[in-house]
């Protein structure tokens, strides 16, 4: 099968194209490495150095006999999509590049414009390039359980059944996102939408909860092989980051009163669920969301989770309770369905005690490189941050 | 009252500074003439030509000895937002200032991205520049009844309240927007808001339908002070287009069956629904919503009045159904909501034959004016066009 991954070069971006040229597909991936340079605004770094994409391509090779193509570009340059498409014919799409952080898109009025414009015009591209070169192409497009906020209902998997006034319909699950990036993914949603409603085009939303997980069963393969992995205030996911200030002895920063509930899952059920989309594709004119978490958890139940680990480690781990830097409900009803990608198949990792040992062991065999001035929220969702960059 | 008016070059943005400055308002209006680039582009032109923006505000000041100021310039131009709202410190901003053709924005991949970016990075801009410079501001933003689609269940005033699995919350009414163009209006909506939420903002978002209408009380002052008037297959609304159509005897075009039902007002309504929205502003961090509408219609109904009206003006007129160049519903239930503004004292002007009388003698009085190539839709929501501006 030709599938196209689109972001390969970052967190999830990275392990995807191993997966799927492991099991023997026609492998291209495309970064124009804008994540690198985003890093450098905000002066961070992953735990470890990686490689280019390039050499990590390369090793793979050298690793497997498996060749990855690699096209380096941007999708707002509308011309490489195009091209793209039509060189390769993908039969399945997979589209993770975007800016994927909401304090990066919160810390400036040109940090959202940016992130808004680079993530909906790249996926416009992607949509007309589709439509023009690659119409049975089937999108498997990531967006992000935060699309829907925290309503006081069930969250569906994207539409909802709605009996108002004696009358019936099944409408797009209503959506309250949090961030502009949030809002970026809800613009994507809408857009992919109509796209396949008026050119049948077929996608498959995925909103996926919070990812953690260092290790793939590819990346393990050869220690240059990692993905990225980030424990700072911007990029960092918070079970990750919790791990790693377990690890260098520092508290564990929870945002506000920690009860915030999210859905959750391991990188490795990303691969797994990102499979079962590409295998399982949508129906020409179908626009499907799959919610793509396992479990959910408050914010306080992970701290108590890594504090366990911590202890089981004979490290002392404490947690602080910062003044939250977003705004967003603190205490709330949550119940998420997610049973769509378990009825194709997904088997989920669930986050027991030996994964979150295991973390942590991994992670305090790095904990020298650990920038403990990363931690620390600097991004506010009330206040003018004083970012000249992009102001 | 320090009102500004974004946009104030267009059909709707010339009448309402016109109606603040009447009203004895401190006015400015903004535009950066884009919309005359798009009729250029196009091959378009409106029934009358209309002076520029600088003659008809100066001839304002002849006829009523008011002043109304007037800034040229872009709302992507952040440093023109901030600076004006920090110069002015409006108490109502009232926001047209948008590509407002669904044709338009379908027509390629260059005139959906442009669309959604102009759209979307403009109204971030004000948003963010209102957080800065006059956040106690009111918004009031112009969006569209076309942004609900044509749900099975009746349309609610941005809201609905949902009871789902024995549990109930007022969330967002969900979107089904029916163009690229309509897709922005959705995507500005969902920024606003957030802005509400997080900044305080207070605004309203004006749903309006299509509008319909030559005159107000204050072009009615002088013939140079006349708004533009569009019949053609991009900017012209059906309406309109079917009154131009029964003037210069050539049939009206009916897309598709005809059964399509949509909300109308006069443009005499807007400037009330307008203002009452100004007078009456959203508390702050409240994000109201107003279907701005006064008649339910559908085609085939206001091509049988036009008819009807033709007759009575010894007009033969002839109504041709053609292949329907968009993609929705022809048949469909319709019920939208729209009492908030009359709750807030709207006195509407309904679709009377008489109005309908009035339009057909103003209209062909510039019968010969009529460009009778402009009727017929060249842009297709399924085909590609070939339009090079912007591919």
């Amino acid at each position: 099968m030709r599938v196209l991954i689109l972001g390969g070069d970052g967190y999830l971006g990275w392990p995807t194209p191993m997966h799927f040229s492991a099991r023997g597909d026609e492998v291209t991936v495309v970064d124009n490495f804008a994540k690198r340079r985003w890093e450098m605004e905000e002066g961070i770094e992953p735990l470890l150095p990686i490689p280019t994409l390039h050499r990590r391509i390369a090793l793979w090779k050298e690793a497997t006999g498996r060749t990855i193509d690699l096209t380096v570009g941007d999708l707002c340059n509308e011309r490489l999509v195009y091209k793209m498409l039509e060189a390769i014919q993908p039969e399945a799409i997979v589209h993770y590049a975007e800016q994927p952080s909401a304090p990066y898109s919160m810390q400036s009025r040109g940090n959202a414009v940016y992130t808004q414009t680079n993530n909906v015009v790249g996926n416009l591209n992607l949509l007309f390039a589709m439509r023009r070169h690659c119409p049975d192409a089937h999108l498997v497009k990531l967006g992000t359980m935060g699309e829907y906020g925290t309503p006081n209902i069930d969250v569906e998997e994207g539409y909802i059944e709605i009996t108002h006034n004696g009358r019936t319909d099944r409408l797009p699950f209503p959506k309250q996102p949090g961030s502009f990036y949030h809002l970026s993914k809800v613009h994507d949603s809408h857009n992919i939408a109509f796209a396949c409603r008026i050119w049948k085009l077929a996608a498959t939303d995925l909103n996926q909860g919070v990812v953690y997980g260092i290790e793939t069963p590819q990346t393990a393969l050869h220690a240059d092989l990692r993905t990225s992995f980030h424990y700072d205030h911007v990029f960092g996911t918070v079970l990750n980051r919790f791990l790693v200030q377990a690890a260098v002895g520092v508290p564990l920063t929870v945002y506000g009163r920690g009860g915030q509930t999210r859905g959750f899952l391991n990188v490795k059920d990303t691969l797994q669920c990102v499979d079962l989309a590409v295998r399982n594709p949508a129906k020409p004119g179908e626009f499907r969301v799959f919610n793509q978490f396992t479990e959910q958890f408050t914010v306080t139940d992970l701290a108590a989770r890594v504090q366990a680990a911590g202890a089981r480690a004979r490290l002392d781990v404490k947690v602080q309770h910062l003044p939250n830097p977003r705004i967003e409900m603190e205490s709330h009803y949550y119940n998420a369905k997610h049973s769509k990608l378990q009825e194709l198949g997904l088997q989920p990792h669930l986050l027991t005690d030996a994964v979150l040992d295991d973390m942590l062991t991994a992670v305090r065999a790095n904990a020298a490189r650990v920038d403990k001035g990363a931690f620390e929220p600097k991004i506010s969702w009330a206040q003018e941050t004083p970012a000249l960059a992009r102001t």
